[in-house]
């Protein structure tokens, strides 16, 4: 148990926007929301996972839809307040704890407003160790966790409570109600006991989250070169290096689809690379060849700020570093693969971990 | 308090596919469902809404969506007993009667179906006392009850309960959900208590329905031709009657668009009429000129059996007979005409009662 405050929340949003893999949005905006709850009401206290009683009542936040349309409408002043109300009411039972469901942007940061708001504790977990842009895509969903009965409510007071047969029809009908109500609204869902939570979580990620904040504003002051103090402390691959010369964009369903070129420079002159996103980055090819297919994290940094780049950010001539973070380990399975894979997304290509297709064993070690 | 068995549902069907204005589908698909639940659990007990009390839990139930639909992929097991618990228990507190909302095409067919599955009574009365296209357009509505918690559920098992600001947002909201569940859904909204129900509801619509029902089925045996039989039995004003020259069709949003025209024959030789619809017909035009418009039924039946004829299967060669008939008297207010007059739906003209547009001041009497 700790208390985090306004200095650990700049740490905790730097750092989910790299485990963002470009999506979530720029944390900014949820870096206010959370910033704006802590000084009014004081620091959130943060638990392990291991503080949480087997029988404790576990409730995800989060928002749904497009975090740019989330920093232009906001959040309406009960919205947290209206979750609580509906998922304590519905499970007849109060709320011991809150917990953050993706790990990067936007959603990295409201799970603090809430908590604050609240005045609950929030547990140092979530349910995908970086982002991604559906909601069945959990390490939940892989343990046959219902993510319903769930929550959504918008900023002008309506509500809805979904019921489903499975994790991906929650997705679509509530998909479906968020374009209707204006493109971003706040949920609850995964509502769970502790020991279920326990048992499939991915644990710590905001604690890591917080140190790959402190390590991206160190990079200078570490034994190596920045990029190799970076690389070791993101534990990544690098996989290309170079300038952005175009950026495709699509948007089709509630998604933003695209595709960034980049020209390779130092010691990759004359290649170029292609990184595809649905949200977030989904596919790394060097001269057409993969280098990294979701679920590992690929994500595309400043080469000298090392600020992750959120895929709504990307613009021709920012220079850029990719690097791949391996996944949490569920993702690898084959259950996991079947809901975050390549080929769920429409690749035809079998997933190989980021470290196999570098040719790298281990992981570095921690900065 | 009567009993509905077969013979009645038969007659209900039909005059119910009247007062539908086109809308509101087949009436023959729920007419199966109905005939096949009554004969498998005995007839269904109807109530004039004074026979019920004040404090009585009263629901309405119905389809949303396409009935060409509902046709296809049919009504799941157990989506009335789904909507019964979820609006018991949502509420707190045991279902007394059943209620249809519309008069028109399945949604007057499928109550009887609930209420016959479920075993409970059902209140001669709708919210309409004809069909419209969108939620929102109940009397109810003109009284300020809201169509939420609103109870929705699909043939595979996913549900819905909505909570809204308006019956606008109900409509929206239980729109978008209906859609991508595959476009047709069971529901249940305007959950209200027996004193409100008796004081905005349209009374003894049932028996309306069966009514005009049996005088369809007898024209032939009345005093004057079948054509003086019917419109004195339907109080109905004779708008056109011709040939159907052309059917324009668009789906937009989840609605069906369109427009017929018909060719003038007898007294109405040389002339043009047009029919235009948003699964109701909305507005009727003769060479230009409007001679009806919503919220008065615009109804076009078969010129020689009376049938109601519904706007999907309105087609090129059919003789018609346009009519008028008046409108539940609170669709004339200001308020009324603010939820279903001309305006909403996009016609820039003021609302005339189809009486007067004919330069009738009476309506006939009953046959």
């Amino acid at each position: 148990m700790r208390k985090i405050g306004v200095k650990e929340i700049e740490d905790i949003a730097l750092g989910a926007s790299l485990l963002g893999s470009g999506g979530g949005g720029d944390p900014y905006v949820g870096k206010l929301m959370a910033i704006g709850a802590i000084r009014e009401t004081g620091p959130v206290t943060l638990l392990d996972p291991e503080e949480i009683a087997g029988n404790a009542f576990v409730v995800p936040i989060a928002m749904m839809g497009a975090p740019t349309v989330l920093a232009e409408k906001g959040i309406g002043r009960n919205e947290y307040r209206t979750l609580y109300d509906m998922v304590s009411s519905f499970y007849n039972r109060k709320i011991d704890a809150l917990m953050p469901i993706e790990a990067g942007g936007v959603n990295s940061m409201l799970p603090f407003a809430a908590a604050a708001r609240l005045g609950l504790p929030l547990v140092d977990a979530d349910g995908m160790g970086r982002a991604f842009p559906e909601l069945q895509m959990v390490t939940f969903t892989i343990g046959g966790v219902s993510a319903t009965p769930m929550a959504l409510t918008d900023e002008k007071g309506n509500s809805t409570i979904f019921k489903t047969i499975t994790n991906k029809w929650t997705e679509d009908l509530a998909r479906a109600v968020t374009m209707v109500s204006g493109g971003s609204v706040s949920i609850s869902l995964y509502c769970m006991e502790g020991a279920i939570m326990k048992k499939y979580c991915v644990r710590n990620i905001v604690t890591r989250s917080e140190q790959l904040g402190k390590a991206i504003r160190s990079v200078k002051q570490g034994t190596g070169t920045p990029e190799e103090n970076f690389l070791a402390a993101a534990e990544g691959c690098k996989l290309f290096r170079g300038k952005i010369t175009d950026v495709l964009r699509e948007v089709r369903g509630a998604f933003n689809f695209g595709k960034a070129l980049i020209e390779g420079s130092a010691e990759y002159k004359g290649k170029t690379a292609s990184v595809e996103f649905q949200n977030e980055n989904l596919v790394v090819t060097v001269d057409g060849e993969i280098r990294a297919t979701t679920p590992d994290l690929i994500c595309l940094v400043d080469t000298e700020t090392f600020i992750p780049i959120p895929t709504d950010a990307l613009k021709y001539g920012k220079r850029v570093l990719v690097v791949g973070l391996q996944c949490y380990e569920a993702w690898r399975s084959q259950a996991g693969l079947a809901i975050v894979g390549p080929r769920y997304f429409g690749y035809d290509t079998d997933y190989v971990p980021v470290e196999a297709r570098a040719g790298i064993q281990n992981r570095g070690g921690r900065a």
